[in-house]
């Protein structure tokens, strides 16, 4: 996604880096303590704050600012996700290597998106001789987690974390694509920004896989709750007399937005809505 | 305003540095994705936060802030200021180089303060081989602003950003200076802190210029909304039976206060809002 | 509290690093402006956030959430806590030296868990060479211990600072320890996390001394408030017909919590409620 036409071949070499996202908000400790323990394993590493206001224990919500982040980073960067709602039960946490990059959290679905590829290695973080030397019930970001991060941005070999897995033996979210039958296409509202627009699963490209027109000249049916759409904008621009708009977000995601106002309040749409994208041509 | 008494000769070469001004919050993945951008084309670079919590594209309010904290950082920093709410329309993007330092943004008057000094050079950013490959209507941020800035914090020269432009080729916002009509200053709010103080575009340099005496002792009439308060005070304590102070801020310009509680909320005061300083000596 | 097994000996020498606790909230440019002045004097330091969201003038919070998180970072970390309501009087500012690191602050208290240890070093900043030219009365985070904290971290010496105190010489906050009266502890809730779990100062240590047996299978009398809770639980399932919890923090603190739910709003209890801990044994 990140090609720029010019390199700077003059760079120096980089510092290592690792990406954050946590449900931990930043009131307590929390954040402040995975960072220590970090830069305590690996004191150049240079960490980045991707969101830690994810809704508490909303695997879903951190899966979606994964998934919209991690493409921008440079290769190499470690990417580490605390959302962690079975801290402390037997759920596996992972290593994964996928696109040049690391990710590293507990196994309950937070990584979907990246695990459907054939192309990633995941491992099973189970090499105790890296964690901390207590290892609690409750932290196992600090304990666990955030110690192999920052190991591996200091040169720990990913082998080293643990066996490799197989694909029927880490969690895979169902429903976190879109499906489509026949000229019908089943999404859902999968995150909420802070300006209430309602963010789905359906690419840009699986709606130009129903038609062979310009889509933005075809007419549709766009479903969701009591509130049909029937032609897709090309920004947040009013249209005619409706300011409920069906748009590709700066990722290629439909997008469900009011020209002004908060659309999420005022419909009352939460994350998981159902979302339907019908064809309307006669052929 | 930084002139350490002492200096400490013994430092190595400094990072560069990036600092952001934005108003996209903290709870989605928007901050992250430009500092993977900027990692990506500089993966040397410091990057601090001033603001992400800028009220939606208040541009005035990151004007504001970035007048009271660009001053702080050392010479050659970036200050990368995205509060774009033209995103998508003709709006240029200006690159400013003023007092050592280089400022990244568009051109709709949130750098009217550095602009109004004779002493900067302003390009307009044009040259898209610097730019992502991509470029969205909704994210220039991402795909232009980030990019740009990084470039130069990497050792791209100013120059090959795009043209230089005239003063009469960008906007500088009228009002955000105080005026003055004999012995009356016209100044406005222009920010509002989180403890409710209002912090003007008066400068006391500019009230100080009405008197020859000690302005502390002299008489005044100053106004805001139905509230006059007559004498300015040093500190933030009550003075006799009225606890509505006006006083001079950190950064020497004058705020209007309550010595408990918040003075935006009791008297219903907004930024625009008009302040008026009369003084009353009798000459 | 952090003994990896394994250690990573081709780390490469460290950064320095500053962590920051204030009460300055992350909308307005304070937080920006101290690091400003931090990178300014010591351009290679790493910063770290541990919380810029401690309530006002909260000089308890702060101290509470400094304990929960400096032993978690390496040697030689500098903190720096700008909670300081008596900013501009004579209260005195501190530069400690304990566990291998480096304390600076205001003289109010938020040090003293910390002070109480035989093992620091109290020094007493008074060397003005080393603060900004100019120095506010509002703003001493800025003007004094900013720069004071980066230029220790990029090599002054620490007996520049200023002058030995002893402990007669500055201040430590009563009650900051839970105390204990034959079979009884008297404590207090500390701190209050963003989920109303209540952090007391009641170490698991101090219960232990109370009995032999397996404190788990100890019958108490816990009390805070009008809720009693008569066993300790080891997570925060609910147990039996109560879902009111006594527990141990991830830091070896007694907590009171609730299965689900917000106990601290669900009871009505603010920081400094009484916590009490009877061991009920005969005998």
């Amino acid at each position: 996604m990140i090609n720029p036409k010019t390199t700077n071949s003059s760079n120096p070499d980089p510092q290592p880096l690792i990406t954050l996202i946590t449900d931990f908000g930043l009131i307590d400790e929390y954040v402040g303590v995975l960072k220590g323990v970090i830069l305590h394993h690996c004191p150049t590493v240079q960490i980045v704050d991707i969101s830690h206001q994810i809704p508490p224990q909303n695997v879903a919500a951190a899966s979606h600012l994964l998934c919209r982040s991690y493409k921008y980073f440079p290769p190499d960067t470690i990417h580490l996700v605390v959302v962690d709602p079975g801290v402390g039960t037997k759920r596996a946490i992972l290593a994964i290597r996928y696109n040049n990059q690391l990710f590293i959290g507990p196994d309950n679905g937070v990584f979907s998106l990246i695990l459907r590829s054939d192309d990633t290695q995941v491992r099973k973080i189970t090499n105790s001789d890296l964690f901390l030397e207590s290892v609690s019930s409750t932290f196992h970001g600090r304990d666990i987690m955030a110690p192999v991060a920052a190991k591996l941005a200091c040169g720990l070999t990913f082998e080293k974390v643990g066996p490799i897995l197989d694909k029927n033996e880490y969690y895979i979210a169902l429903g976190s694509t879109a499906t489509r039958q026949g000229k019908t296409i089943f999404g859902k509202v999968v995150y909420i920004d802070r300006f209430g627009n309602l963010c789905t699963n359906i690419r840009q490209s699986e709606i130009e896989e129903l038609t062979n027109k310009d889509i933005f000249a075809e007419d549709f049916r766009i479903s969701i709750g009591e509130t049909t759409i029937t032609t897709l904008s090309k920004n947040y621009q009013k249209r005619g007399t409706t300011n409920i708009l069906a748009l590709f977000d700066s990722h290629n995601y439909l997008e469900i937005a009011k020209a002004s106002g908060n659309i999420s309040e005022d419909l009352d749409i939460q994350i998981g809505a159902e979302v339907l994208v019908e064809i309307r041509t006669k052929v």
